[in-house]
């Protein structure tokens, strides 16, 4: 049986609709960050960095946190989501660390600037809009091209992309001038299972 | 063959030390960042996001950017600096994954904020402090009870953190309260791949 530690965030919800696209029973348990749940000493056991999600394993013992290392683990553990060809493998995981270390860290700054920081800085504020069009210029320019992050196949590169964008859409980061990654929103968000994920352990207000 | 497009810095570094690691043959490349060279039409077609390194393994065709990705390509076609056993597998693929998406992004924001900005913006300064500390605190607490992130083996893991605490060493960002991450830090440096991977293609200076 599976375990996922989670909150109403776009890293939270990359697991979420994992685990509802690979159909697994999994127990969920809504770890409350404007509580302050994640500093409890419990849950730094699990996270020292305090961070959700967690995922753990109870088959085999094995706890994992950051978000792409879950995903990998639930490819590598389902034989899903992920392409089985190597240079399509290896194409899915490198839009997958694209999203994790150059566009989910890019889009968390902007955040936290425009809607979080008690002062409104230009400077930072511009800074993270250019970042983020850079890096949603290059995620257009590749679904012009593929119906998919990896290519022709749906793997957790979308998923973990999905997580972030859906967070931008809910709190008005307008992305409608990027057309294929706007077109790739709507046809990722249609799936059933990413319906599920999204209101997993609630919906995601903005807030 | 392999061949890297790269440049003096913490996420090039991490290649040139896994390859020196290794002792794969590979041609290097000087992708001139100061003179804008990522930004040519024959890099952009290597990366449409303009960032080294980049890494084209002539053998397949495949080609990769992101350097947590190309680090997972080369554990997997050489079988090494990757543990076996699936616990230990996945703790090291957790903390490399904690360095791409949790580390060097904040690392990178504070040397933008401290070195590059052209206006010195306090709590923009104070913010990505405070967030480097967080990363850190968690892994000298890691390293307090494991020699390496992935616990008794030196991995992937380690290379992409060092590459990034060798730039905080260059540039002077004082880490020295966090002692089993210095330690650790003087003991991966004193290896002969890592320290001819930070020579490559030039050492850093920090400006």
């Amino acid at each position: 049986m599976i375990t996922l530690y989670t909150d109403s965030s776009p890293n939270g919800f990359k697991i979420t609709i994992a685990l509802e696209e690979l159909g697994l029973t999994y127990h969920l348990r809504h770890v409350n960050i404007d509580q302050g749940e994640n500093r409890s000493p419990a849950f730094l056991r699990l996270n020292p960095h305090g961070r959700i999600p967690v995922l753990v394993d109870e088959s085999n013992g094995i706890t994992l946190f950051e978000s792409a290392a879950i995903l990998l683990y639930l490819a590598d553990i389902s034989g899903q989501l992920l392409p089985v060809e190597p240079a399509k493998r290896w194409e899915a995981i490198q839009w997958l660390m694209f999203h994790a270390a150059s566009v989910g860290p890019v889009m968390g700054q902007r955040v936290h600037f425009e809607l979080f920081a008690a002062d409104k800085i230009p400077q930072a504020i511009s800074r993270y809009r250019r970042l983020m069009d850079e890096a949603f210029t290059t995620l257009d320019n590749r679904l012009a091209e593929h119906p998919y992050l990896a290519g022709d196949e749906y793997s957790i590169a979308d998923i973990a992309q999905f997580g972030w964008t859906h967070i931008a859409q809910v709190i008005d980061f307008d992305f409608s001038t990027y057309k294929h990654l706007s077109a790739w929103y709507q046809r990722i968000g249609a799936r059933p299972a990413v319906q599920r994920g999204i209101a997993l352990p609630t919906r995601a207000t903005g807030a």
